[in-house]
């Protein structure tokens, strides 16, 4: 059609791209990933098999990967996901056999055949696989633990006849695992489940690899939020950085102060209840997903003061209130005795040793306006400086928050400002312009970051731009190797001015796909042809 | 969240805004719409009310419409959509009785209320709207028929108590009239269904408003087509503009030629049946829309060379063959065979009196390569012009078009390259550059023109894009009355690349609105923030 000749085909195709994947094996410890290792050459008898369509659909591509031409043959009816028998983790392990139900489904469920599919006749018969035993080192496997930080996602996979074998350090790693070997699994024309010979090695690149969605500017229904996890899980995301509240609504229902959704959020249905929030916990959890919540103050904060009163700063046009209010008030004692009691419940509620503090883009104007923070300003010793006032203000929030035992997380605008903040906060970079020299002052000064400035997803364009994403690398930032390890990982985010449950999932997805690989793959995993034909089949199968 | 400060809030907004329209009231003919006459004052005993909500809500805009601050109550439960006594269409009219049971769905069937809503204590009673009356004036009502260029869409509806009154010349009118209707119906908070007293004329300014998707670079599947055929006519537009088949695939199943979708298409099971096909058209007629299917040649026609051997042009580099093709080979008799006969089919499975025959981005440098069409061009006389050979061939293509009765669609390269056109041929104006000189030229030469340019909507940027959609005026081009006159309506053109059944319908919609209204209202509905209200409140609605 008009305007279309030359145009290439958009990832968007529905047609399955088969690619060859480079034979690498690396031997590594399970524990904490592994160094980045050199890669052997595949031994004589892997030869890489020109259909080895498996391989070719992987992602994000493993750390290492061989695959031989053997190809086994998987029984809907027969096959089982087991736990090995030298596995810490047993039935007992809700978790994990959560997980070997959903694995299964998506390997077999869209299939009405529960029987050995009809392979071509004169085709040799081909040796089964029987099942996959999943083996858990640790002593405690973490069925019932939250995923943190430090939690080990490597994994091993084994696939030969007559049984694959999957082992990992913790259930996150098996979790990670099982999705690998959901990708390895094809159904071919005749109906026939299939699984080449494989070794795989792998592990995260980055430790910290975040989904950001905005409940604030369009409420999100439950429904989407969920379908997102499991859309993360598919691409081995382990962040959900939940933006919930912000000026537009503040649909999270608190316990303590139930009026800040009453009045704040958009209508009485379009809220987060407890027994809401719950839900999106455990079902992160289940698959290996932090949720790190983000309570932005104090700006950012409109729809907080439609149910709490006194807590935003009246603006003044000069003798007289306009009616207007600014960010939270920092000069009232009354605003940290709120906040106080306010983070004791985000606390105990968000079961993650983190939680995400805002702190950006504050616009001083209100706070210049109004008499009683100029005099607060005065008393202070602030002179005109009103970074130093919104310091005070997001000091005295860290201070509240590490109180409860909390990590944090912040806007970069927090430590651009000179707050003191604990060494173990972790400074999001979200601006696009210079991000590179902002990772190399956050980390020069010793603090962790986490990159989101290249992956602002909410910006749209024509064409493929995911390539763009791809292209980031995260470390080309000037630094020492120190600095370098001080970069846990990326977020993509998805703000929601013009994203709600009619759009959000075609929209992120697979988008967003490409930053999963950059986080996840090793460094060296930069081809973009090879990229396009394995994220086109990992679309489909997505689909 | 971080950038994000003082962007607008998205048009995806799912708060209801709420507008009030200026009340005119115009006195018009309803046969083929009406010269565009003044405006006229509201009556002392009509005044506006501030909560005049349904009108605030109508998209596209009336061309006339007066609200009353009496508000009349429907009851779910007695409420009739009715055959006036003077209407040539009675129960025998199923294209009537279908739109009334969809109608009646969409202002009640989200309702498990069917009973009076509860009025709050101590509210007055409201008088109660028992029916509306739908009122056919053509002895030929054109229930079995088909809507054509030519067709009156005209209707002037009284919302009065106890009867409102919807009087059209054809059916077509009646279809805009009842999804005006619907529109003027809200339930309000307590479950109550109330509808302002009104009177509405309305006509289209336009008489071609249409939707282009394209099934060949994605296939869309019969419910995404079915599902914007729905919201097409919750927008008046009236031309489903079939990009069928092009390149990328033939998913159109031939009767004669059953090949070219055997072979073709992406896969056995993504083609249109002649079943599929005839429910896309019946399911448009009933809508009072026209399916217009475009059948791209001689360029965009790579898919066809797959189960059609012989009909695409041979490339050659020096001597040789090089194994690739080119556009249709015009040189070649059996090309026009095999065209006959094709276009034979097509112009009986398609009942519409136009079929859009292509001619755009012929690319010339295979047909440049092929000794057999070096020598045709010798042989003809066309010297080194292929833009002469190209009309050369699309001569003969409208001559066989023609000779079964069917008008004809061509993309502007067909006027510009000077092929002889038959005087009833439209041109299909879609280059972005200079289009209002293009306009000018196309009409200047007597022809009808169809204008895409500004409304590419597969081209996609960050925001409201709406607003620049909407803020095109067809009729700024240089030329006479009658040269307007010929300028006969627009299209929105979703093209394929990046488009299939994941997100065909929050991509074009509402953005494909703002066209929608633009062909519609009065050239003077220009107001962006009034839109902006009326478009949110709609968009809800049709969600």
């Amino acid at each position: 059609g008009p305007g279309a000749m030359g145009r290439a085909m958009g990832l968007a195709g529905l047609l399955l791209g088969l690619v060859l994947v480079p034979a690498v094996l690396l031997s590594t410890g399970l524990r904490h990933g592994a160094p980045r290792a050199e890669a052997g050459p595949a031994p004589a008898d892997w030869e890489l098999a020109a259909d080895a369509v498996p391989g070719g659909s992987l992602w994000p591509l493993p750390q290492a990967l061989r695959t031989g031409p053997r190809r086994l043959q998987l029984a809907p009816g027969r096959f089982q996901l087991v736990h090995g028998a030298r596995s810490s983790a047993g039935a007992g392990c809700s978790l994990l056999q959560d997980a070997f139900r959903r694995y299964y489904e998506y390997m077999f469920g869209h299939s009405r055949r529960r029987r050995w599919g009809r392979r071509p006749l004169g085709a040799p018969a081909l040796p089964e696989l029987s099942e996959l035993q999943v083996v858990i080192e640790a002593a405690d496997p973490g069925c019932d633990s939250y995923p943190h930080l430090g939690s080990s996602e490597a994994y091993h996979l084994t696939v030969t006849e007559p049984a694959a074998i999957l082992k990992a350090y913790e259930v996150w790693g098996a979790l990670r695992g099982l999705e690998t070997f959901s990708q390895l699994v094809h159904e071919d024309d005749y109906g026939s489940f299939l699984v080449n010979e494989s070794e795989i090695n792998d592990f995260p690149r980055f430790a910290h690899r975040g989904i950001l969605l905005d409940s604030s500017r369009h409420y999100l229904p439950l429904k989407t939020i969920l379908t997102n996890l499991d859309a993360m899980a598919f691409n081995k995301f382990n962040v959900f950085h939940w933006h919930i509240v912000d000026d537009q609504s503040f649909p999270y229902q608190s316990v303590y102060f139930p009026e800040l959704s009453d009045k704040g959020a958009y209508s009485c249905n379009l809220i987060y209840t407890p027994a809401d929030v719950r839900l999106v916990i455990e079902y992160a959890r289940s698959r290996g997903i932090r949720v790190i919540p983000e309570f932005d103050t104090p700006g950012h904060t409109q729809s907080w003061g439609k149910g709490q009163k006194g807590l935003l700063t009246p603006c003044y046009s000069g003798k007289q209130p306009t009616g207007s209010f600014g960010p939270v008030n920092p000069a009232w004692n009354t605003t940290y005795d709120f906040m106080t009691k306010f983070f004791k419940e985000i606390s105990s509620v968000f079961p993650d040793a983190y939680i995400h503090l805002g702190g950006d883009e504050v616009d001083f104007s209100c706070w210049k306006s109004n008499p009683e923070v100029k005099e607060f300003m005065k008393k202070q010793g602030f002179g005109i400086d009103y970074a130093k006032l919104e310091s005070y203000y997001i000091q005295k929030i860290l201070d509240i928050v590490s109180s409860y035992n909390k990590g944090q997380v912040v806007w970069q605008e927090v430590f651009d400002h000179k707050a003191q903040l604990k060494p173990d906060t972790v400074v999001q970079v979200w601006k696009a312009n210079y991000y590179a020299n902002e990772l190399s002052s956050v980390t020069g000064a010793g603090f962790s970051a986490v990159l989101a400035a290249p992956w602002y997803l909410d910006y749209i364009s024509y064409g493929q731009d995911w390539k763009k994403y791809y292209s980031v690398e995260p470390l080309n930032f000037p630094g020492s190797e120190e600095q370098k390890k001080l970069l846990i990982g990326g977020e993509a985010c998805l703000w929601g001015e013009f994203v709600d449950a009619t759009n959000l999932t075609p929209r992120l997805w697979p988008r967003a796909s490409a930053v999963g690989e950059r986080l996840w793959s090793s460094r060296n995993v930069t081809n973009l042809e090879d990229a396009y034909k394995r994220l086109t089949s990992h679309r489909c199968r997505m689909l």
